[in-house]
């Protein structure tokens, strides 16, 4: 099995790769080559059990996407995409990236032919959805993005859901909830003090926290999202019917049942080290936000998160920490 | 008030053509200029109290969406599209012309920069849903369309809202229902036999009936698209906040309440012109369309439609048959 990751170079990206080569396949086949394309170069990783071969280029640009898919990979995982902040800040780019490049991808997937008909795992966003939210978004109810950002992922969703019932391929979207502990150094995104509570203080670094505790949000792992992206890759799709994309099973908490997650696994000493600094203009970004899903109908057709805020902390911990944190 | 018409040509902008010249503006603001355009010559209205110029071209090649919008018309209602059956057969033309054209008419109007922000009316479609449905949809009920058609429609919602949203004009877009009764000769769509079994037997013609009486489904008349579209054009959209594409009101009835309307106005003989010859497949096409809209939130909003299907039948004889049917 062949498979084509675009996107590689991104977090989520980093962590699939890295649990593709630890697994050397999935669904019960090997791996016999991985595409690893990215705007930057994405990290080739050592010692892997397939061949890889590395990609750095704009895929919206005209006979890209072509490029990519010429060797007909059988499983191509579209990670690609300008991020929230930038697309709003610079709209032309966005569309370019977000909708050009999605719909060029699809269209050379198309225009091989020949019987080519690979399986497209499309990571859309909860951005695709806008306020005012009922208390628990269900399966059924509709996109009005309120952001350029989830508008394009809500016309990349369209796009899949048309190009699949065409049976140009057999595409699944998911929609990741906010992935929470992100890994490394805090960053600039509106959502980061939700990793960053966490993550700073079980490195004995001091955390801001912008917003009220009162503040709810819907949160998984890199874990469980590179568990939804093998098993997109993998499902039977036959149950979606023509309703391709999904809201993806999440932990929604408050901020303060974050804290007391931490405070219960790693005491009260790490939990100290959060500082209070309301920051209104983060407040008024995060309150247009969706709080909580009903996610039934991706749990039904098997896709599994965390159970509990302590999990995802454990799992922090565990996958980034080497087990230990500074009490 | 300049205006600018895209699909000038079809019914509807026909219908909204003339209303204009009757009424020489709306909103309490008179036209001083119309450019009627579509991909086949428009009918150059005469006696028109305005101006009128007529263009033909392809409105998604490079260039023709920037021409049409030079003379930054006021108001534009934009009703061009590849309808549904040609979509389907025409993956690619479909794609060109309802969404890049689309795309393509939105930019422009983007890049004309200077405070320019026109009205927008956009027709979308009831194509954007799919089944399978509730007894009656909803203000907030997802589009999930099973026609590349109406896959394009719901992607030029999004645009429009996203596009109104960042402020480079202000967009309404409206979900018409089936038109009937649609003047003029018998066509070859699936749904044309809602408006045939009354029109052909009004004239003297024997219709078909292809599906069974119990088939229910949504119609306004002519007229009541072009009220539709005015009064997309001149309300205050304030109250319409982010989310910018409205279901319109409609009359639900079965064929078998067609049938009997039809018999109530223009009695048994009139009937008898109805021949009953089902035809599975447009019975397995109907099978997937929406039946019954809870249009709530265009109504509060003021747009309004026919009661009763007498009603829609009584406008069809006043309006095209100048009050006069063959009994």
């Amino acid at each position: 099995m062949q498979i084509l990751i675009l996107g590689a170079a991104g977090m989520v990206g980093r962590k699939l790769t890295e649990r593709l080569m630890k697994d050397g396949g999935f669904g019960g086949r090997s791996i016999t080559h991985a595409i690893l394309h990215d705007i930057v170069e994405p990290e080739a990783p050592q010692n892997s059990p397939f061949s890889v071969s590395t990609l750095t280029s704009d895929f919206s640009l005209p006979g890209e996407a072509e490029r990519l898919v010429a060797s007909r990979p059988d499983v191509i995982f579209h990670l690609a995409a300008i991020v929230s902040g930038e697309a709003e800040a610079d709209f032309e780019k966005g569309y370019r990236i977000n909708l050009d490049g999605t719909r060029a991808l699809f269209d050379a997937i198309r225009l091989v032919g020949d019987g080519y008909k690979p399986r497209v795992v499309f990571t859309s966003s909860i951005a695709v959805f806008g306020a005012p939210f009922p208390e628990s978004i269900g399966d059924e109810f509709f996109l009005t993005p309120l952001t350029s950002y989830g508008t394009q992922k809500a016309i990349g969703e369209l796009l899949l859901a048309d190009y699949s019932r065409r049976g140009f391929f057999d595409g699944v979207g998911i929609r990741l909830p906010t992935i929470c502990v992100r890994p490394g150094k805090p960053n600039k995104a509106a959502s980061g003090f939700f990793s960053g509570i966490i993550r700073e203080p079980l490195s004995g670094q001091e955390a801001v926290l912008p917003v009220p505790e009162d503040v709810c949000h819907s949160h998984a792992s890199p874990r469980s999202a590179v568990n939804f992206l093998i098993h997109a890759a993998t499902m039977d799709t036959a149950p979606l019917g023509a309703r391709r994309s999904l809201a993806m099973p999440s932990v929604s908490v408050s901020v303060a049942e974050q804290i007391e997650a931490l405070r219960r696994i790693a005491g009260d000493r790490v939990v100290a080290r959060i500082r209070r600094e309301p920051d209104p203009v983060i407040m008024g970004i995060v309150e247009g936000w969706p709080r909580r899903f009903d996610a039934r109908r991706a749990e039904s057709l098997g896709f599994k998160a965390e159970k509990s805020f302590d999990e995802i902390i454990r799992i922090h911990i565990e996958d980034e920490l080497g087990g230990r944190f500074e009490a």
